[in-house]
């Protein structure tokens, strides 16, 4: 259940979202939450029968509900009437979140350590015992949470939000709209070196990394900078938690790459590419636009475009499925080949 | 090896660990240590005869032995003969650590920055840097170390344990005597999208993280919010690092989740059940009570209770290893199949 | 494009690196930087035949070029002609960041909390926010990053690096010239738990872990604390982004653990062993010096000397390409015998 600080009208939230009100009682609508933790301030959403039960338990204040709904079923409770009620109840909290962010005055923390030469654009808001480093530029509207480091050079746009307890090496470049959840480090050494001499030589790591406008990363990721040139996340690209990101990768637009994948150097992906949880992809392939990899996939090889690739390592995901569904038969094959061996030995 | 502020004779640790006490000489016992790097002041265990050797050369003040142990192989050395050493061993350390912890004097750094509005109870320890804001609770004799940053309206418990450089988001909802480790973020938002006009919309993450008693997580783990409801780790539940736990999944009591395991969002995982390192869940799963799953699984179906899986996609663990002992038959069973259509062929 | 506070002329350059130069303008060289972002001030490189049409197109400044390049594919520019054109180039951004560093004075920040009983030798820096507790030792020429949290009785040596964000735990060791990246956490408790009544109930953790000389560590990894012992990462050892290392695992020198590698407890990893990305090695194990490990492997039992491992359970990597081979054929085959025993049937 999420509370906000501003209540609101049955009226105010069908003037924001139109539909059939199914109105039953006017109430004060103070949070949204689940159908099952619910109370006469809540507002819900109804739209997988799966859940008809949490339903018809609900003490929610206002259920946005399905335009065909039986509201037979729902009799007592203010329904709104809608062709998507999911998507309305996500627009319902964005506007709602909106409405009370924008009562929060934009501080500048006097525990942070601001660099002189740092350019800070107006509304911006820097947390406690953040460090901005020398020449750093931070655009407006943007929000830097506590004890983040920025280091020199680094460049944030308008309108990003870098969650506490991220690190941003020196020469990357943040656009605008930006997410960065805790944790995530951008600019880390690209992992490089020469064997010689009976060791390992570090390559130093020079280049940095790009982000596009609108790209959201994880918490605790990882994007490497480039050896020279950049490591590149294209606009929109999201990305989740615990990702690696390795030096000199270069992502398109609109991307996911989702948990705890994996990219090794140089590797390109396209834009609108989806890698499931927990794949991992060579160095210096490329996965071309609209492919699909799945779950715990290795890409040894390049992905052509809207091909769906699995397993280890990825091939086609329809061939992949065959191979698995007659790898599953094989036991009970050798078994009746011995057995029809045998039988042709002792002459049967 | 662990040298404690805090010594103790050969007649204080066999008052409190009871057994039967094979004296050399008396001694005081300043430290734990593996038997190889032992002093004369250290306490030691042998359970396993592979580590014999280990065991004869060491210098150490006082071995917890097994009981049946023949004293004659290690004459010289005083040696405490116990049903159980090594869990006798493990009691001992707790109270050892205990005795010392209790000496400390709990604090509140004067550059950790706590908001008015937070209310923090007794013998609160709090490091330097901390960032506490406004209505955040913290129960009584919880520890809060460096750099980590509590956000607004988080409530933390008695008696908790929160390493340095830990984030935990707004609303969430620590219970007793769990333990974070370093770098762990709690409450990042649930990686949702819906995909409309061209790109990925960020649904809004208002949800919570519910973390109930007595749960352990390891460093730069990342436990995500719900999109709405909370996500929820049981009482007794330990995590290692570097787990990613997706948005409204459901975990049960005592389970057990290895390093790297990574679950998309909203899976349900029972009571006692262990997932091995590296596995990983696919959304809207059920693992239920007592099951084990075994390392780097990919579980893409609901898992039965007590059961045994193992294997991408995960099945029961009989039936993957054979099939993968008929896997490696292959070869060689088609180089025969070959062999036999060449031979038929030539009318052999 | 990597930019320099130091220029360079062209005469400074070649008389550091050494090759025939193919001289068309005297220049002043501030950056590094790819061919294709390269502007009249750049140094590039240029090795590999696939980028001729960049090289052909660069803006730069000054090429490093193969030996027995023809020099008419790029007659405009300065080209310096060497044997080793990458491993030059390498060389001079070494050299070029080292003038620049030795540029920088090192500071200690005045909102670093250092306790009074470390002992902090001369020339080391230490950034804003960085905790550095009791008895802490910090060698000559160290570097300690913003916002650091170095607990009691940690032992630095000289000439590291510790990146922002790092968590290093009481009681370890860290050697001459380790680079530790930033969110890493070193010496978080090993995930030991027994269970008795009803519950895991925690092992004490109160080894430590020791890295030796020239280790580097990628960001946000975790090397956790041994038991009793050390967890010990062996010299010259790298290791990529997200690792975990679990307790009391020991490795040995000059080895590679590429990102999301993820060891469990009590392994031994020999010398100049490679552990590709992903890998999750089992507990106990002991993978011996030299052997290669392909990505995503999972290995479950020991691996010896020199050999090369894929898969999971990792097999000898030629056994499981001969496998993985087989079993791309077996849907065809399953189909034909499926004929071939129809077509005996019907008496064919």
């Amino acid at each position: 259940m999420k509370t906000f600080l501003i209540h609101l009208s049955l009226q105010q939230i069908t003037s924001k979202i139109q539909g059939k009100l199914h109105l039953k009682n006017d109430t004060i609508l103070t949070n949204v939450a689940e159908l099952k933790e619910a109370n006469e301030n809540s507002v819900c959403f109804f739209e997988n029968y799966k859940f008809l039960d949490d339903l018809k338990s609900s003490k929610a204040g206002l259920i946005f509900i399905p335009q065909d709904f039986d509201i037979n079923l729902k009799p007592d409770t203010n329904l709104l009437l809608l062709e998507k009620p999911y998507i309305s109840f996500v627009i319902l909290i964005k506007y709602w979140l909106e409405l009370c962010s924008s009562k929060k005055k934009r501080e500048i923390s006097n525990t942070a350590k601001i660099s002189n030469s740092a350019q800070i654009d107006k509304n911006v808001a820097i947390g406690n015992n953040v460090v901005i480093e020398d020449f750093v530029k931070i655009g407006m509207n943007s929000i830097i949470e506590a004890n983040s480091v920025i280091q020199k050079n680094v460049q944030i746009g308008s309108n990003c939000h870098i969650y506490p307890n991220v690190t941003i090496y020196e020469d990357c470049i943040i656009k605008d709209k930006v997410i960065l959840h805790a944790g995530c480090i951008i600019g880390a050494d690209g992992f490089g070196y020469i064997f010689y001499e009976g060791k390992h030589n570090k390559i130093p790591q020079v280049g940095n990394v790009i982000i596009e406008d609108e790209v959201e990363i994880g918490a605790n990721s990882a994007i490497d900078r480039a050896t020279i040139g950049s490591t590149i996340i294209g606009k929109g690209t999201k990305i989740d938690n615990l990702v690696q990101v390795g030096h000199n990768c270069n992502i398109g637009e609109n991307s996911i790459l989702c948990a705890q994948v994996g990219l090794a150097g140089s590797t390109e992906i396209g834009n609108v590419v989806y890698l499931a949880g927990q794949v991992g992809v060579a160095g210096h392939l490329k996965i071309d636009d609209e492919a699909m990899v799945g779950a715990q996939s290795g890409v040894a090889k390049d992905v052509p475009k809207k091909a769906k690739y699995f397993g280890t390592p990825a091939l086609d995901a329809i061939q992949q499925k065959r191979m698995f569904i007659s790898l599953k038969k094989l036991p009970e094959i050798i078994k009746k080949m011995k057995r029809d061996n045998r039988n042709s030995r002792n002459g049967k």
